[in-house]
């Protein structure tokens, strides 16, 4: 596995980057690709949506049981996006907003300035809402709103 | 990069993948996880849908442009799902129908028996159909509708 290109994000340090129920990643930067591979973005400006395939670069080490910070119990590193994983693949959705030549600007990022890419594909279909089940994520998110109920 | 398991599909062969506009990936199998592994798997049954990732391991080398299966023309490797890229790293979105200890049984498998997982990841959330632009693919498929419209 050789990067394809690196993440151009605002953020540099993980405590940056917003985290939770509620999260919005709304933030902009650039996937800087490699310009020797630029004729492989031939056609990508007509995708609304990239998944972008990246590295966790500074995760040096896995645990298979791991409590978000989206909850206050523990579940399986593949129940969850946790950086510590067997393999340090991360996996983002991003909006894509042009390109230009060899630079794809996009929002959603969520990963640190420097993030190597490891692959770029086009979002091609979604779950449809009412098929989508989001397990422990669906209750962790239930039970903050009981015991903090919004204040009208 | 290690596999953290194999995927058990009915595919031996990539002829038998179903490619193509109108596809159906409904085929079931299996996601035999390695057994150490299997505390990750905790709470992964609550999840519906889940991202796998997985390598093209019979892809030997890349092309930076290809002329997809689904049109008459080049696109980019990175706008197309071509197992022949620069990272041969593949990406699936299947439905979990159940688990049995570290082994996963689920619908939506386009892989070759034996191929190797890299990772599962919870899938969260859909991007809005009405937002979603799909590029050359919707523009390849309104063609061969043109040219082929549907007998009543």
């Amino acid at each position: 596995m050789h990067p394809i290109g690196r993440v151009r994000s605002p953020f540099t340090d993980t405590t940056q980057i917003p985290k939770g129920p509620g999260a919005k990643h709304d933030t902009e930067g650039d996937l800087e690709i490699n310009p020797e591979l630029e004729p492989g973005l031939t056609s990508i400006e007509g995708f609304s949506h990239l998944f972008v395939i990246w590295a966790f670069h500074r995760s040096e080490s896995y645990e298979l049981l791991g409590t978000p910070p989206t909850d206050d119990r523990p579940h399986g590193v593949f129940a969850t996006r946790s950086p510590r994983r067997p393999n340090p693949i991360g996996l983002t959705v991003v909006q894509l907003l042009h390109r230009d030549g060899h630079t794809l600007r996009v929002r959603g990022l969520d990963m640190l300035d420097g993030t190597p890419i490891l692959d770029i594909k086009p979002y091609l279909s979604s779950i449809p809402e009412a098929q989508l089940r989001r397990g422990w994520l669906d209750e962790a998110e239930a039970r903050r709103r009981a015991a903090a109920p919004p204040i009208d």
